[in-house]
């Protein structure tokens, strides 16, 4: 009945001992709890916010359906406390999948110093502190043969900003695996009026005024269905807000962190749309090597 | 000929053994080039801004004009190269300045890591971690017989979020000396087609879309005189940037860094705009002690 989501691209997965996440038939999504406060933080966030009512529909749409917690036996065998969640993938066959945390810092003004240091060093190391994001990870389906361009994590987390800029344009175009992506695709599904950068832009009118909370370390998740990208219709590409374990109260200042990078994305999505072909950059492109995992579709 | 600028509120000064900068009866202010490479770096932004055709005219003239670099005897008696640029304050008799240091960080992705070590410290100590802005200093005009209200810098640097909130109040205020600032400005000077909030909704118009800079550690110097703001006039109140010793190249980027705080300011702007007499939350005042400098005006 549960199995392992076949299209998680990025966080922590179920392997020898380790927790990680399930999925069911239904289209329900078991997050396994972190150990420590991280698992009560996020379901403290997803309780608080699925009752908020002064959140609008237009943005509450943005995040994963919540139906409380449970205690599952995991992987490891032993129970463990999971929370539920909408499987965002359920419904989709082939999904084309990018999960980039957003912000230039990954640390709340609150942290221990220990945890400052461990983020910046990511950060720095990644393109957080010069971008305001980093691509997490990611899966482009290409071909019912070849199955799906997957670069692994520290592949991906190595990415300069001249390689985030390329898989922006990978990510949509219908020959992924090559190293001449065509963007055939980047007007469907990054434009128009239900697009990728249509809905970021709601997220950030959103953005400028709440303050509600403050979103360390989230991701945004960008997900669409190439088969019906290619057939014309423009409504399959999906922006979902996820992973909420550093979320913190705004206290009447808004998250001018996700904010800005956020913004930032916005430009980088704007400039694909606008001028496709402009990716040639001088320096080497550390993610010429072409990846594809054929993971069971 | 030369004399310390009398409205200055944040920076080096020159006193006993320190350069600080000069201006004189022309209008001009003279800024001693720091030792490091910072002094060069600035002179560099100033060439490279001020004969660079990309910048509007709408945004121009939110920096002060720049006359080149000249070398003068400075008040240690040696010779010095300084920057020579437009005295922002030279027009006014009595303005009422806010210096505040825009950015969630104050180092860029290239500082070492003693730098950034010593930054990352002072942003946690100061609002600018958890605002995206600090405020650096501040002078308020009272009346002729009291002077300024002024308080002093490691006062300044020592405000907590709801201090912030009470300063913005203060800053507009004609009784501003008092723990219970009437607000009656407000509307005069941060409203208005010209005035501060319509200012910095334009600049963020540009950090929205322009990659040629990232302005870290850079200032907005807010002006305005309060007399004239008393008499109805809205056209006197200015937004300038300052400080640019560690602006880089945005390099296809936008300034993320910068663009958040921005938009965090505003919110707080908007704020006060929206109902001027929220400021009572829980919570010590650190700068309910009111201190008036009448520094010869």
């Amino acid at each position: 009945m549960f199995k392992i989501p076949p299209h998680q691209v990025a966080g922590h997965h179920a392997s020898n001992g380790t927790l990680g996440p399930l999925v069911d038939d239904s289209g329900r999504f078991y997050k396994p709890l972190q150990g420590d406060e991280r698992g009560s933080a996020e379901v403290t966030f997803y309780k608080q916010f699925s009752t908020n009512t002064e959140i609008p529909d237009r943005i509450r749409r943005f995040f994963p359906v919540f139906y409380g917690t449970q205690v599952m036996k995991a992987s490891d065998g032993f129970e463990h406390p999971h929370i539920m969640l909408q499987d965002l993938a359920s419904s989709r066959s082939n999904p084309t999948i990018m999960d980039i945390k957003i912000g230039s810092r990954t640390f709340g003004p609150e942290a221990s110093d220990d945890y400052i240091e461990k983020c910046l060093k990511r950060d720095r190391e990644t393109t957080t502190l010069r971008l305001g994001f980093r691509i997490s990870g990611l899966q482009v389906y290409v071909s019912e043969e070849l199955g799906f361009y997957k670069p692994s994590r520290d592949l991906v987390l190595k990415s300069s900003i001249d390689d985030v800029k390329l898989l922006f344009r990978r990510f949509v175009s219908s020959n992924s695996s090559g190293s001449d992506p065509d963007y055939a695709l980047a007007s469907k599904v990054y434009g128009g009026p239900n697009g990728i950068l249509a809905q970021l832009l709601e997220l950030k009118t959103w953005f400028e005024d709440q303050t509600i909370y403050h979103f360390c370390a989230c991701s945004l998740l960008f997900m669409f269905e190439k088969t019906m990208a290619s057939k014309g219709e423009t409504s399959n590409a999906q922006v979902k807000l996820i992973d909420f374990a550093h979320v913190t109260e705004g206290r009447g200042v808004i998250d001018h962190n996700f904010l800005g990078g956020l913004c930032s994305l916005i430009k980088f999505i704007s400039e694909v749309l606008k001028d496709p072909e402009d990716h040639k950059t001088p320096g080497g492109d550390t993610l010429e090597s072409t990846i594809l995992v054929n993971n069971g579709h």
